[in-house]
Order: C-alpha cells, then sequence, then structure tokens
C-alpha cells in the first residue's frame, strides 16, 4: 500500500490567518495519536499574508479519509469554514526522500 | 531562529516526469547526511502527470541557502533543468502540527 501525500493552500478571509492557524494546529494535536497520519505540518507563507499551507503525508490513502470521520476533523472543519476564503488542495502520493517513515 | 520551509512544483516536460523525479531523489540521498535539512520528500501528483511536489523543511533559513551551494545540488540542478518546464515554489515558515521535529 503506498502512502499518500497533500498540499493544501488556505487563504483566510482578512485578518483570520492567525485565528485559522491555531484551528488547524489544534487538528494537528488531535492526530498525534492517529498513528497512520505521520505528517501534518502547518506553515505560514513568506510571501501572502492571508495565507496557511498544511502538508501532509499519511500511510495509505484509507488514512486520510478516516480521519475526516474524527469527531475532532469534523468539529475543526465546522469552526474552521468561516474563516476561508478558499483552499485549493492537491492529492499527492510520496515516493521517497529524505524524512518520510 | 525559526525553520524555514518550501513547497515546489515542478512541471516536467512531457514524458520526462519520472526522469526527473529521480535526479531529486538523488538530491534527496545527498542531504541524508545534511543535518539542517529535516525533511525533503519527493511526491507525484495523483491528478497531474507531468508534475511533482516537493515538500522541504531545514532547521533554518540560512541551512537551506547552504544546500544550494553544495556540489551534489549544484550537479543535480543542472541535469534537471533540460527536463523542466516549469518551478513554482513557495517559501514558508513551518509554525507547528505533527510530524515536525
Amino acid at each position: 500500500m503506498s502512502k499518500f501525500g497533500m498540499v493544501a493552500k488556505f487563504t483566510a478571509k482578512p485578518g483570520q490567518r492567525d485565528a485559522l492557524a491555531e484551528i488547524l494546529l489544534e487538528a494537528a494535536d488531535a492526530l498525534q495519536s492517529f498513528e497512520n497520519c505521520e505528517m501534518y505540518i502547518v506553515h505560514t507563507s513568506e510571501t501572502e499574508a492571508d495565507t496557511l499551507w498544511v502538508t501532509e503525508v499519511w500511510s495509505n490513502p484509507e488514512a486520510h479519509k478516516a480521519s475526516l470521520s474524527l469527531e475532532e476533523t469534523k468539529a475543526a472543519i465546522q469552526r474552521a469554514m468561516p474563516l476561508i476564503a478558499g483552499v485549493e488542495s492537491t492529492p499527492l502520493k510520496p515516493v521517497g526522500g529524505k524524512g518520510l517513515h
């Protein structure tokens, strides 16, 4: 079974980036005990003020899908929605490199 | 000193994606011993045939800059250039989440 990756670019509504980052970091905390989530890293952009990026690696695509059914994830999405102007997410297949499990 | 991140989207010339992936994976191998490179992961896209994504985390921005002066990096860039139709890279600041050192 191959790993599953995701790069997601969130555009926050003006002034809401830091509040959105906090929700995404709480979502990441909830994933600490979710073994098949290998990586869920929240970044601010050095060039775009209202933007956040999340880079993810999961043990397999099913683990990512399963995470969307967690109560914590669903609650985070509900709280985040009003702060988000747009999301572009790209599903990926991690093929190798440094830092993969 | 805060960490430094990067998301880079490479568009390969038609038919060159796998050759380009091989070069990027060799570059990642050369970074295995480069302590301040925490993550350099190569992904194929599930949705775009000619595309590769690299997600990176460095201990600090200087480490990323220093890597560009490594002989292995310079050689890899030289070999990769003819295979690349375009690159969009976004400098990031990793702020937290799961899987950061």
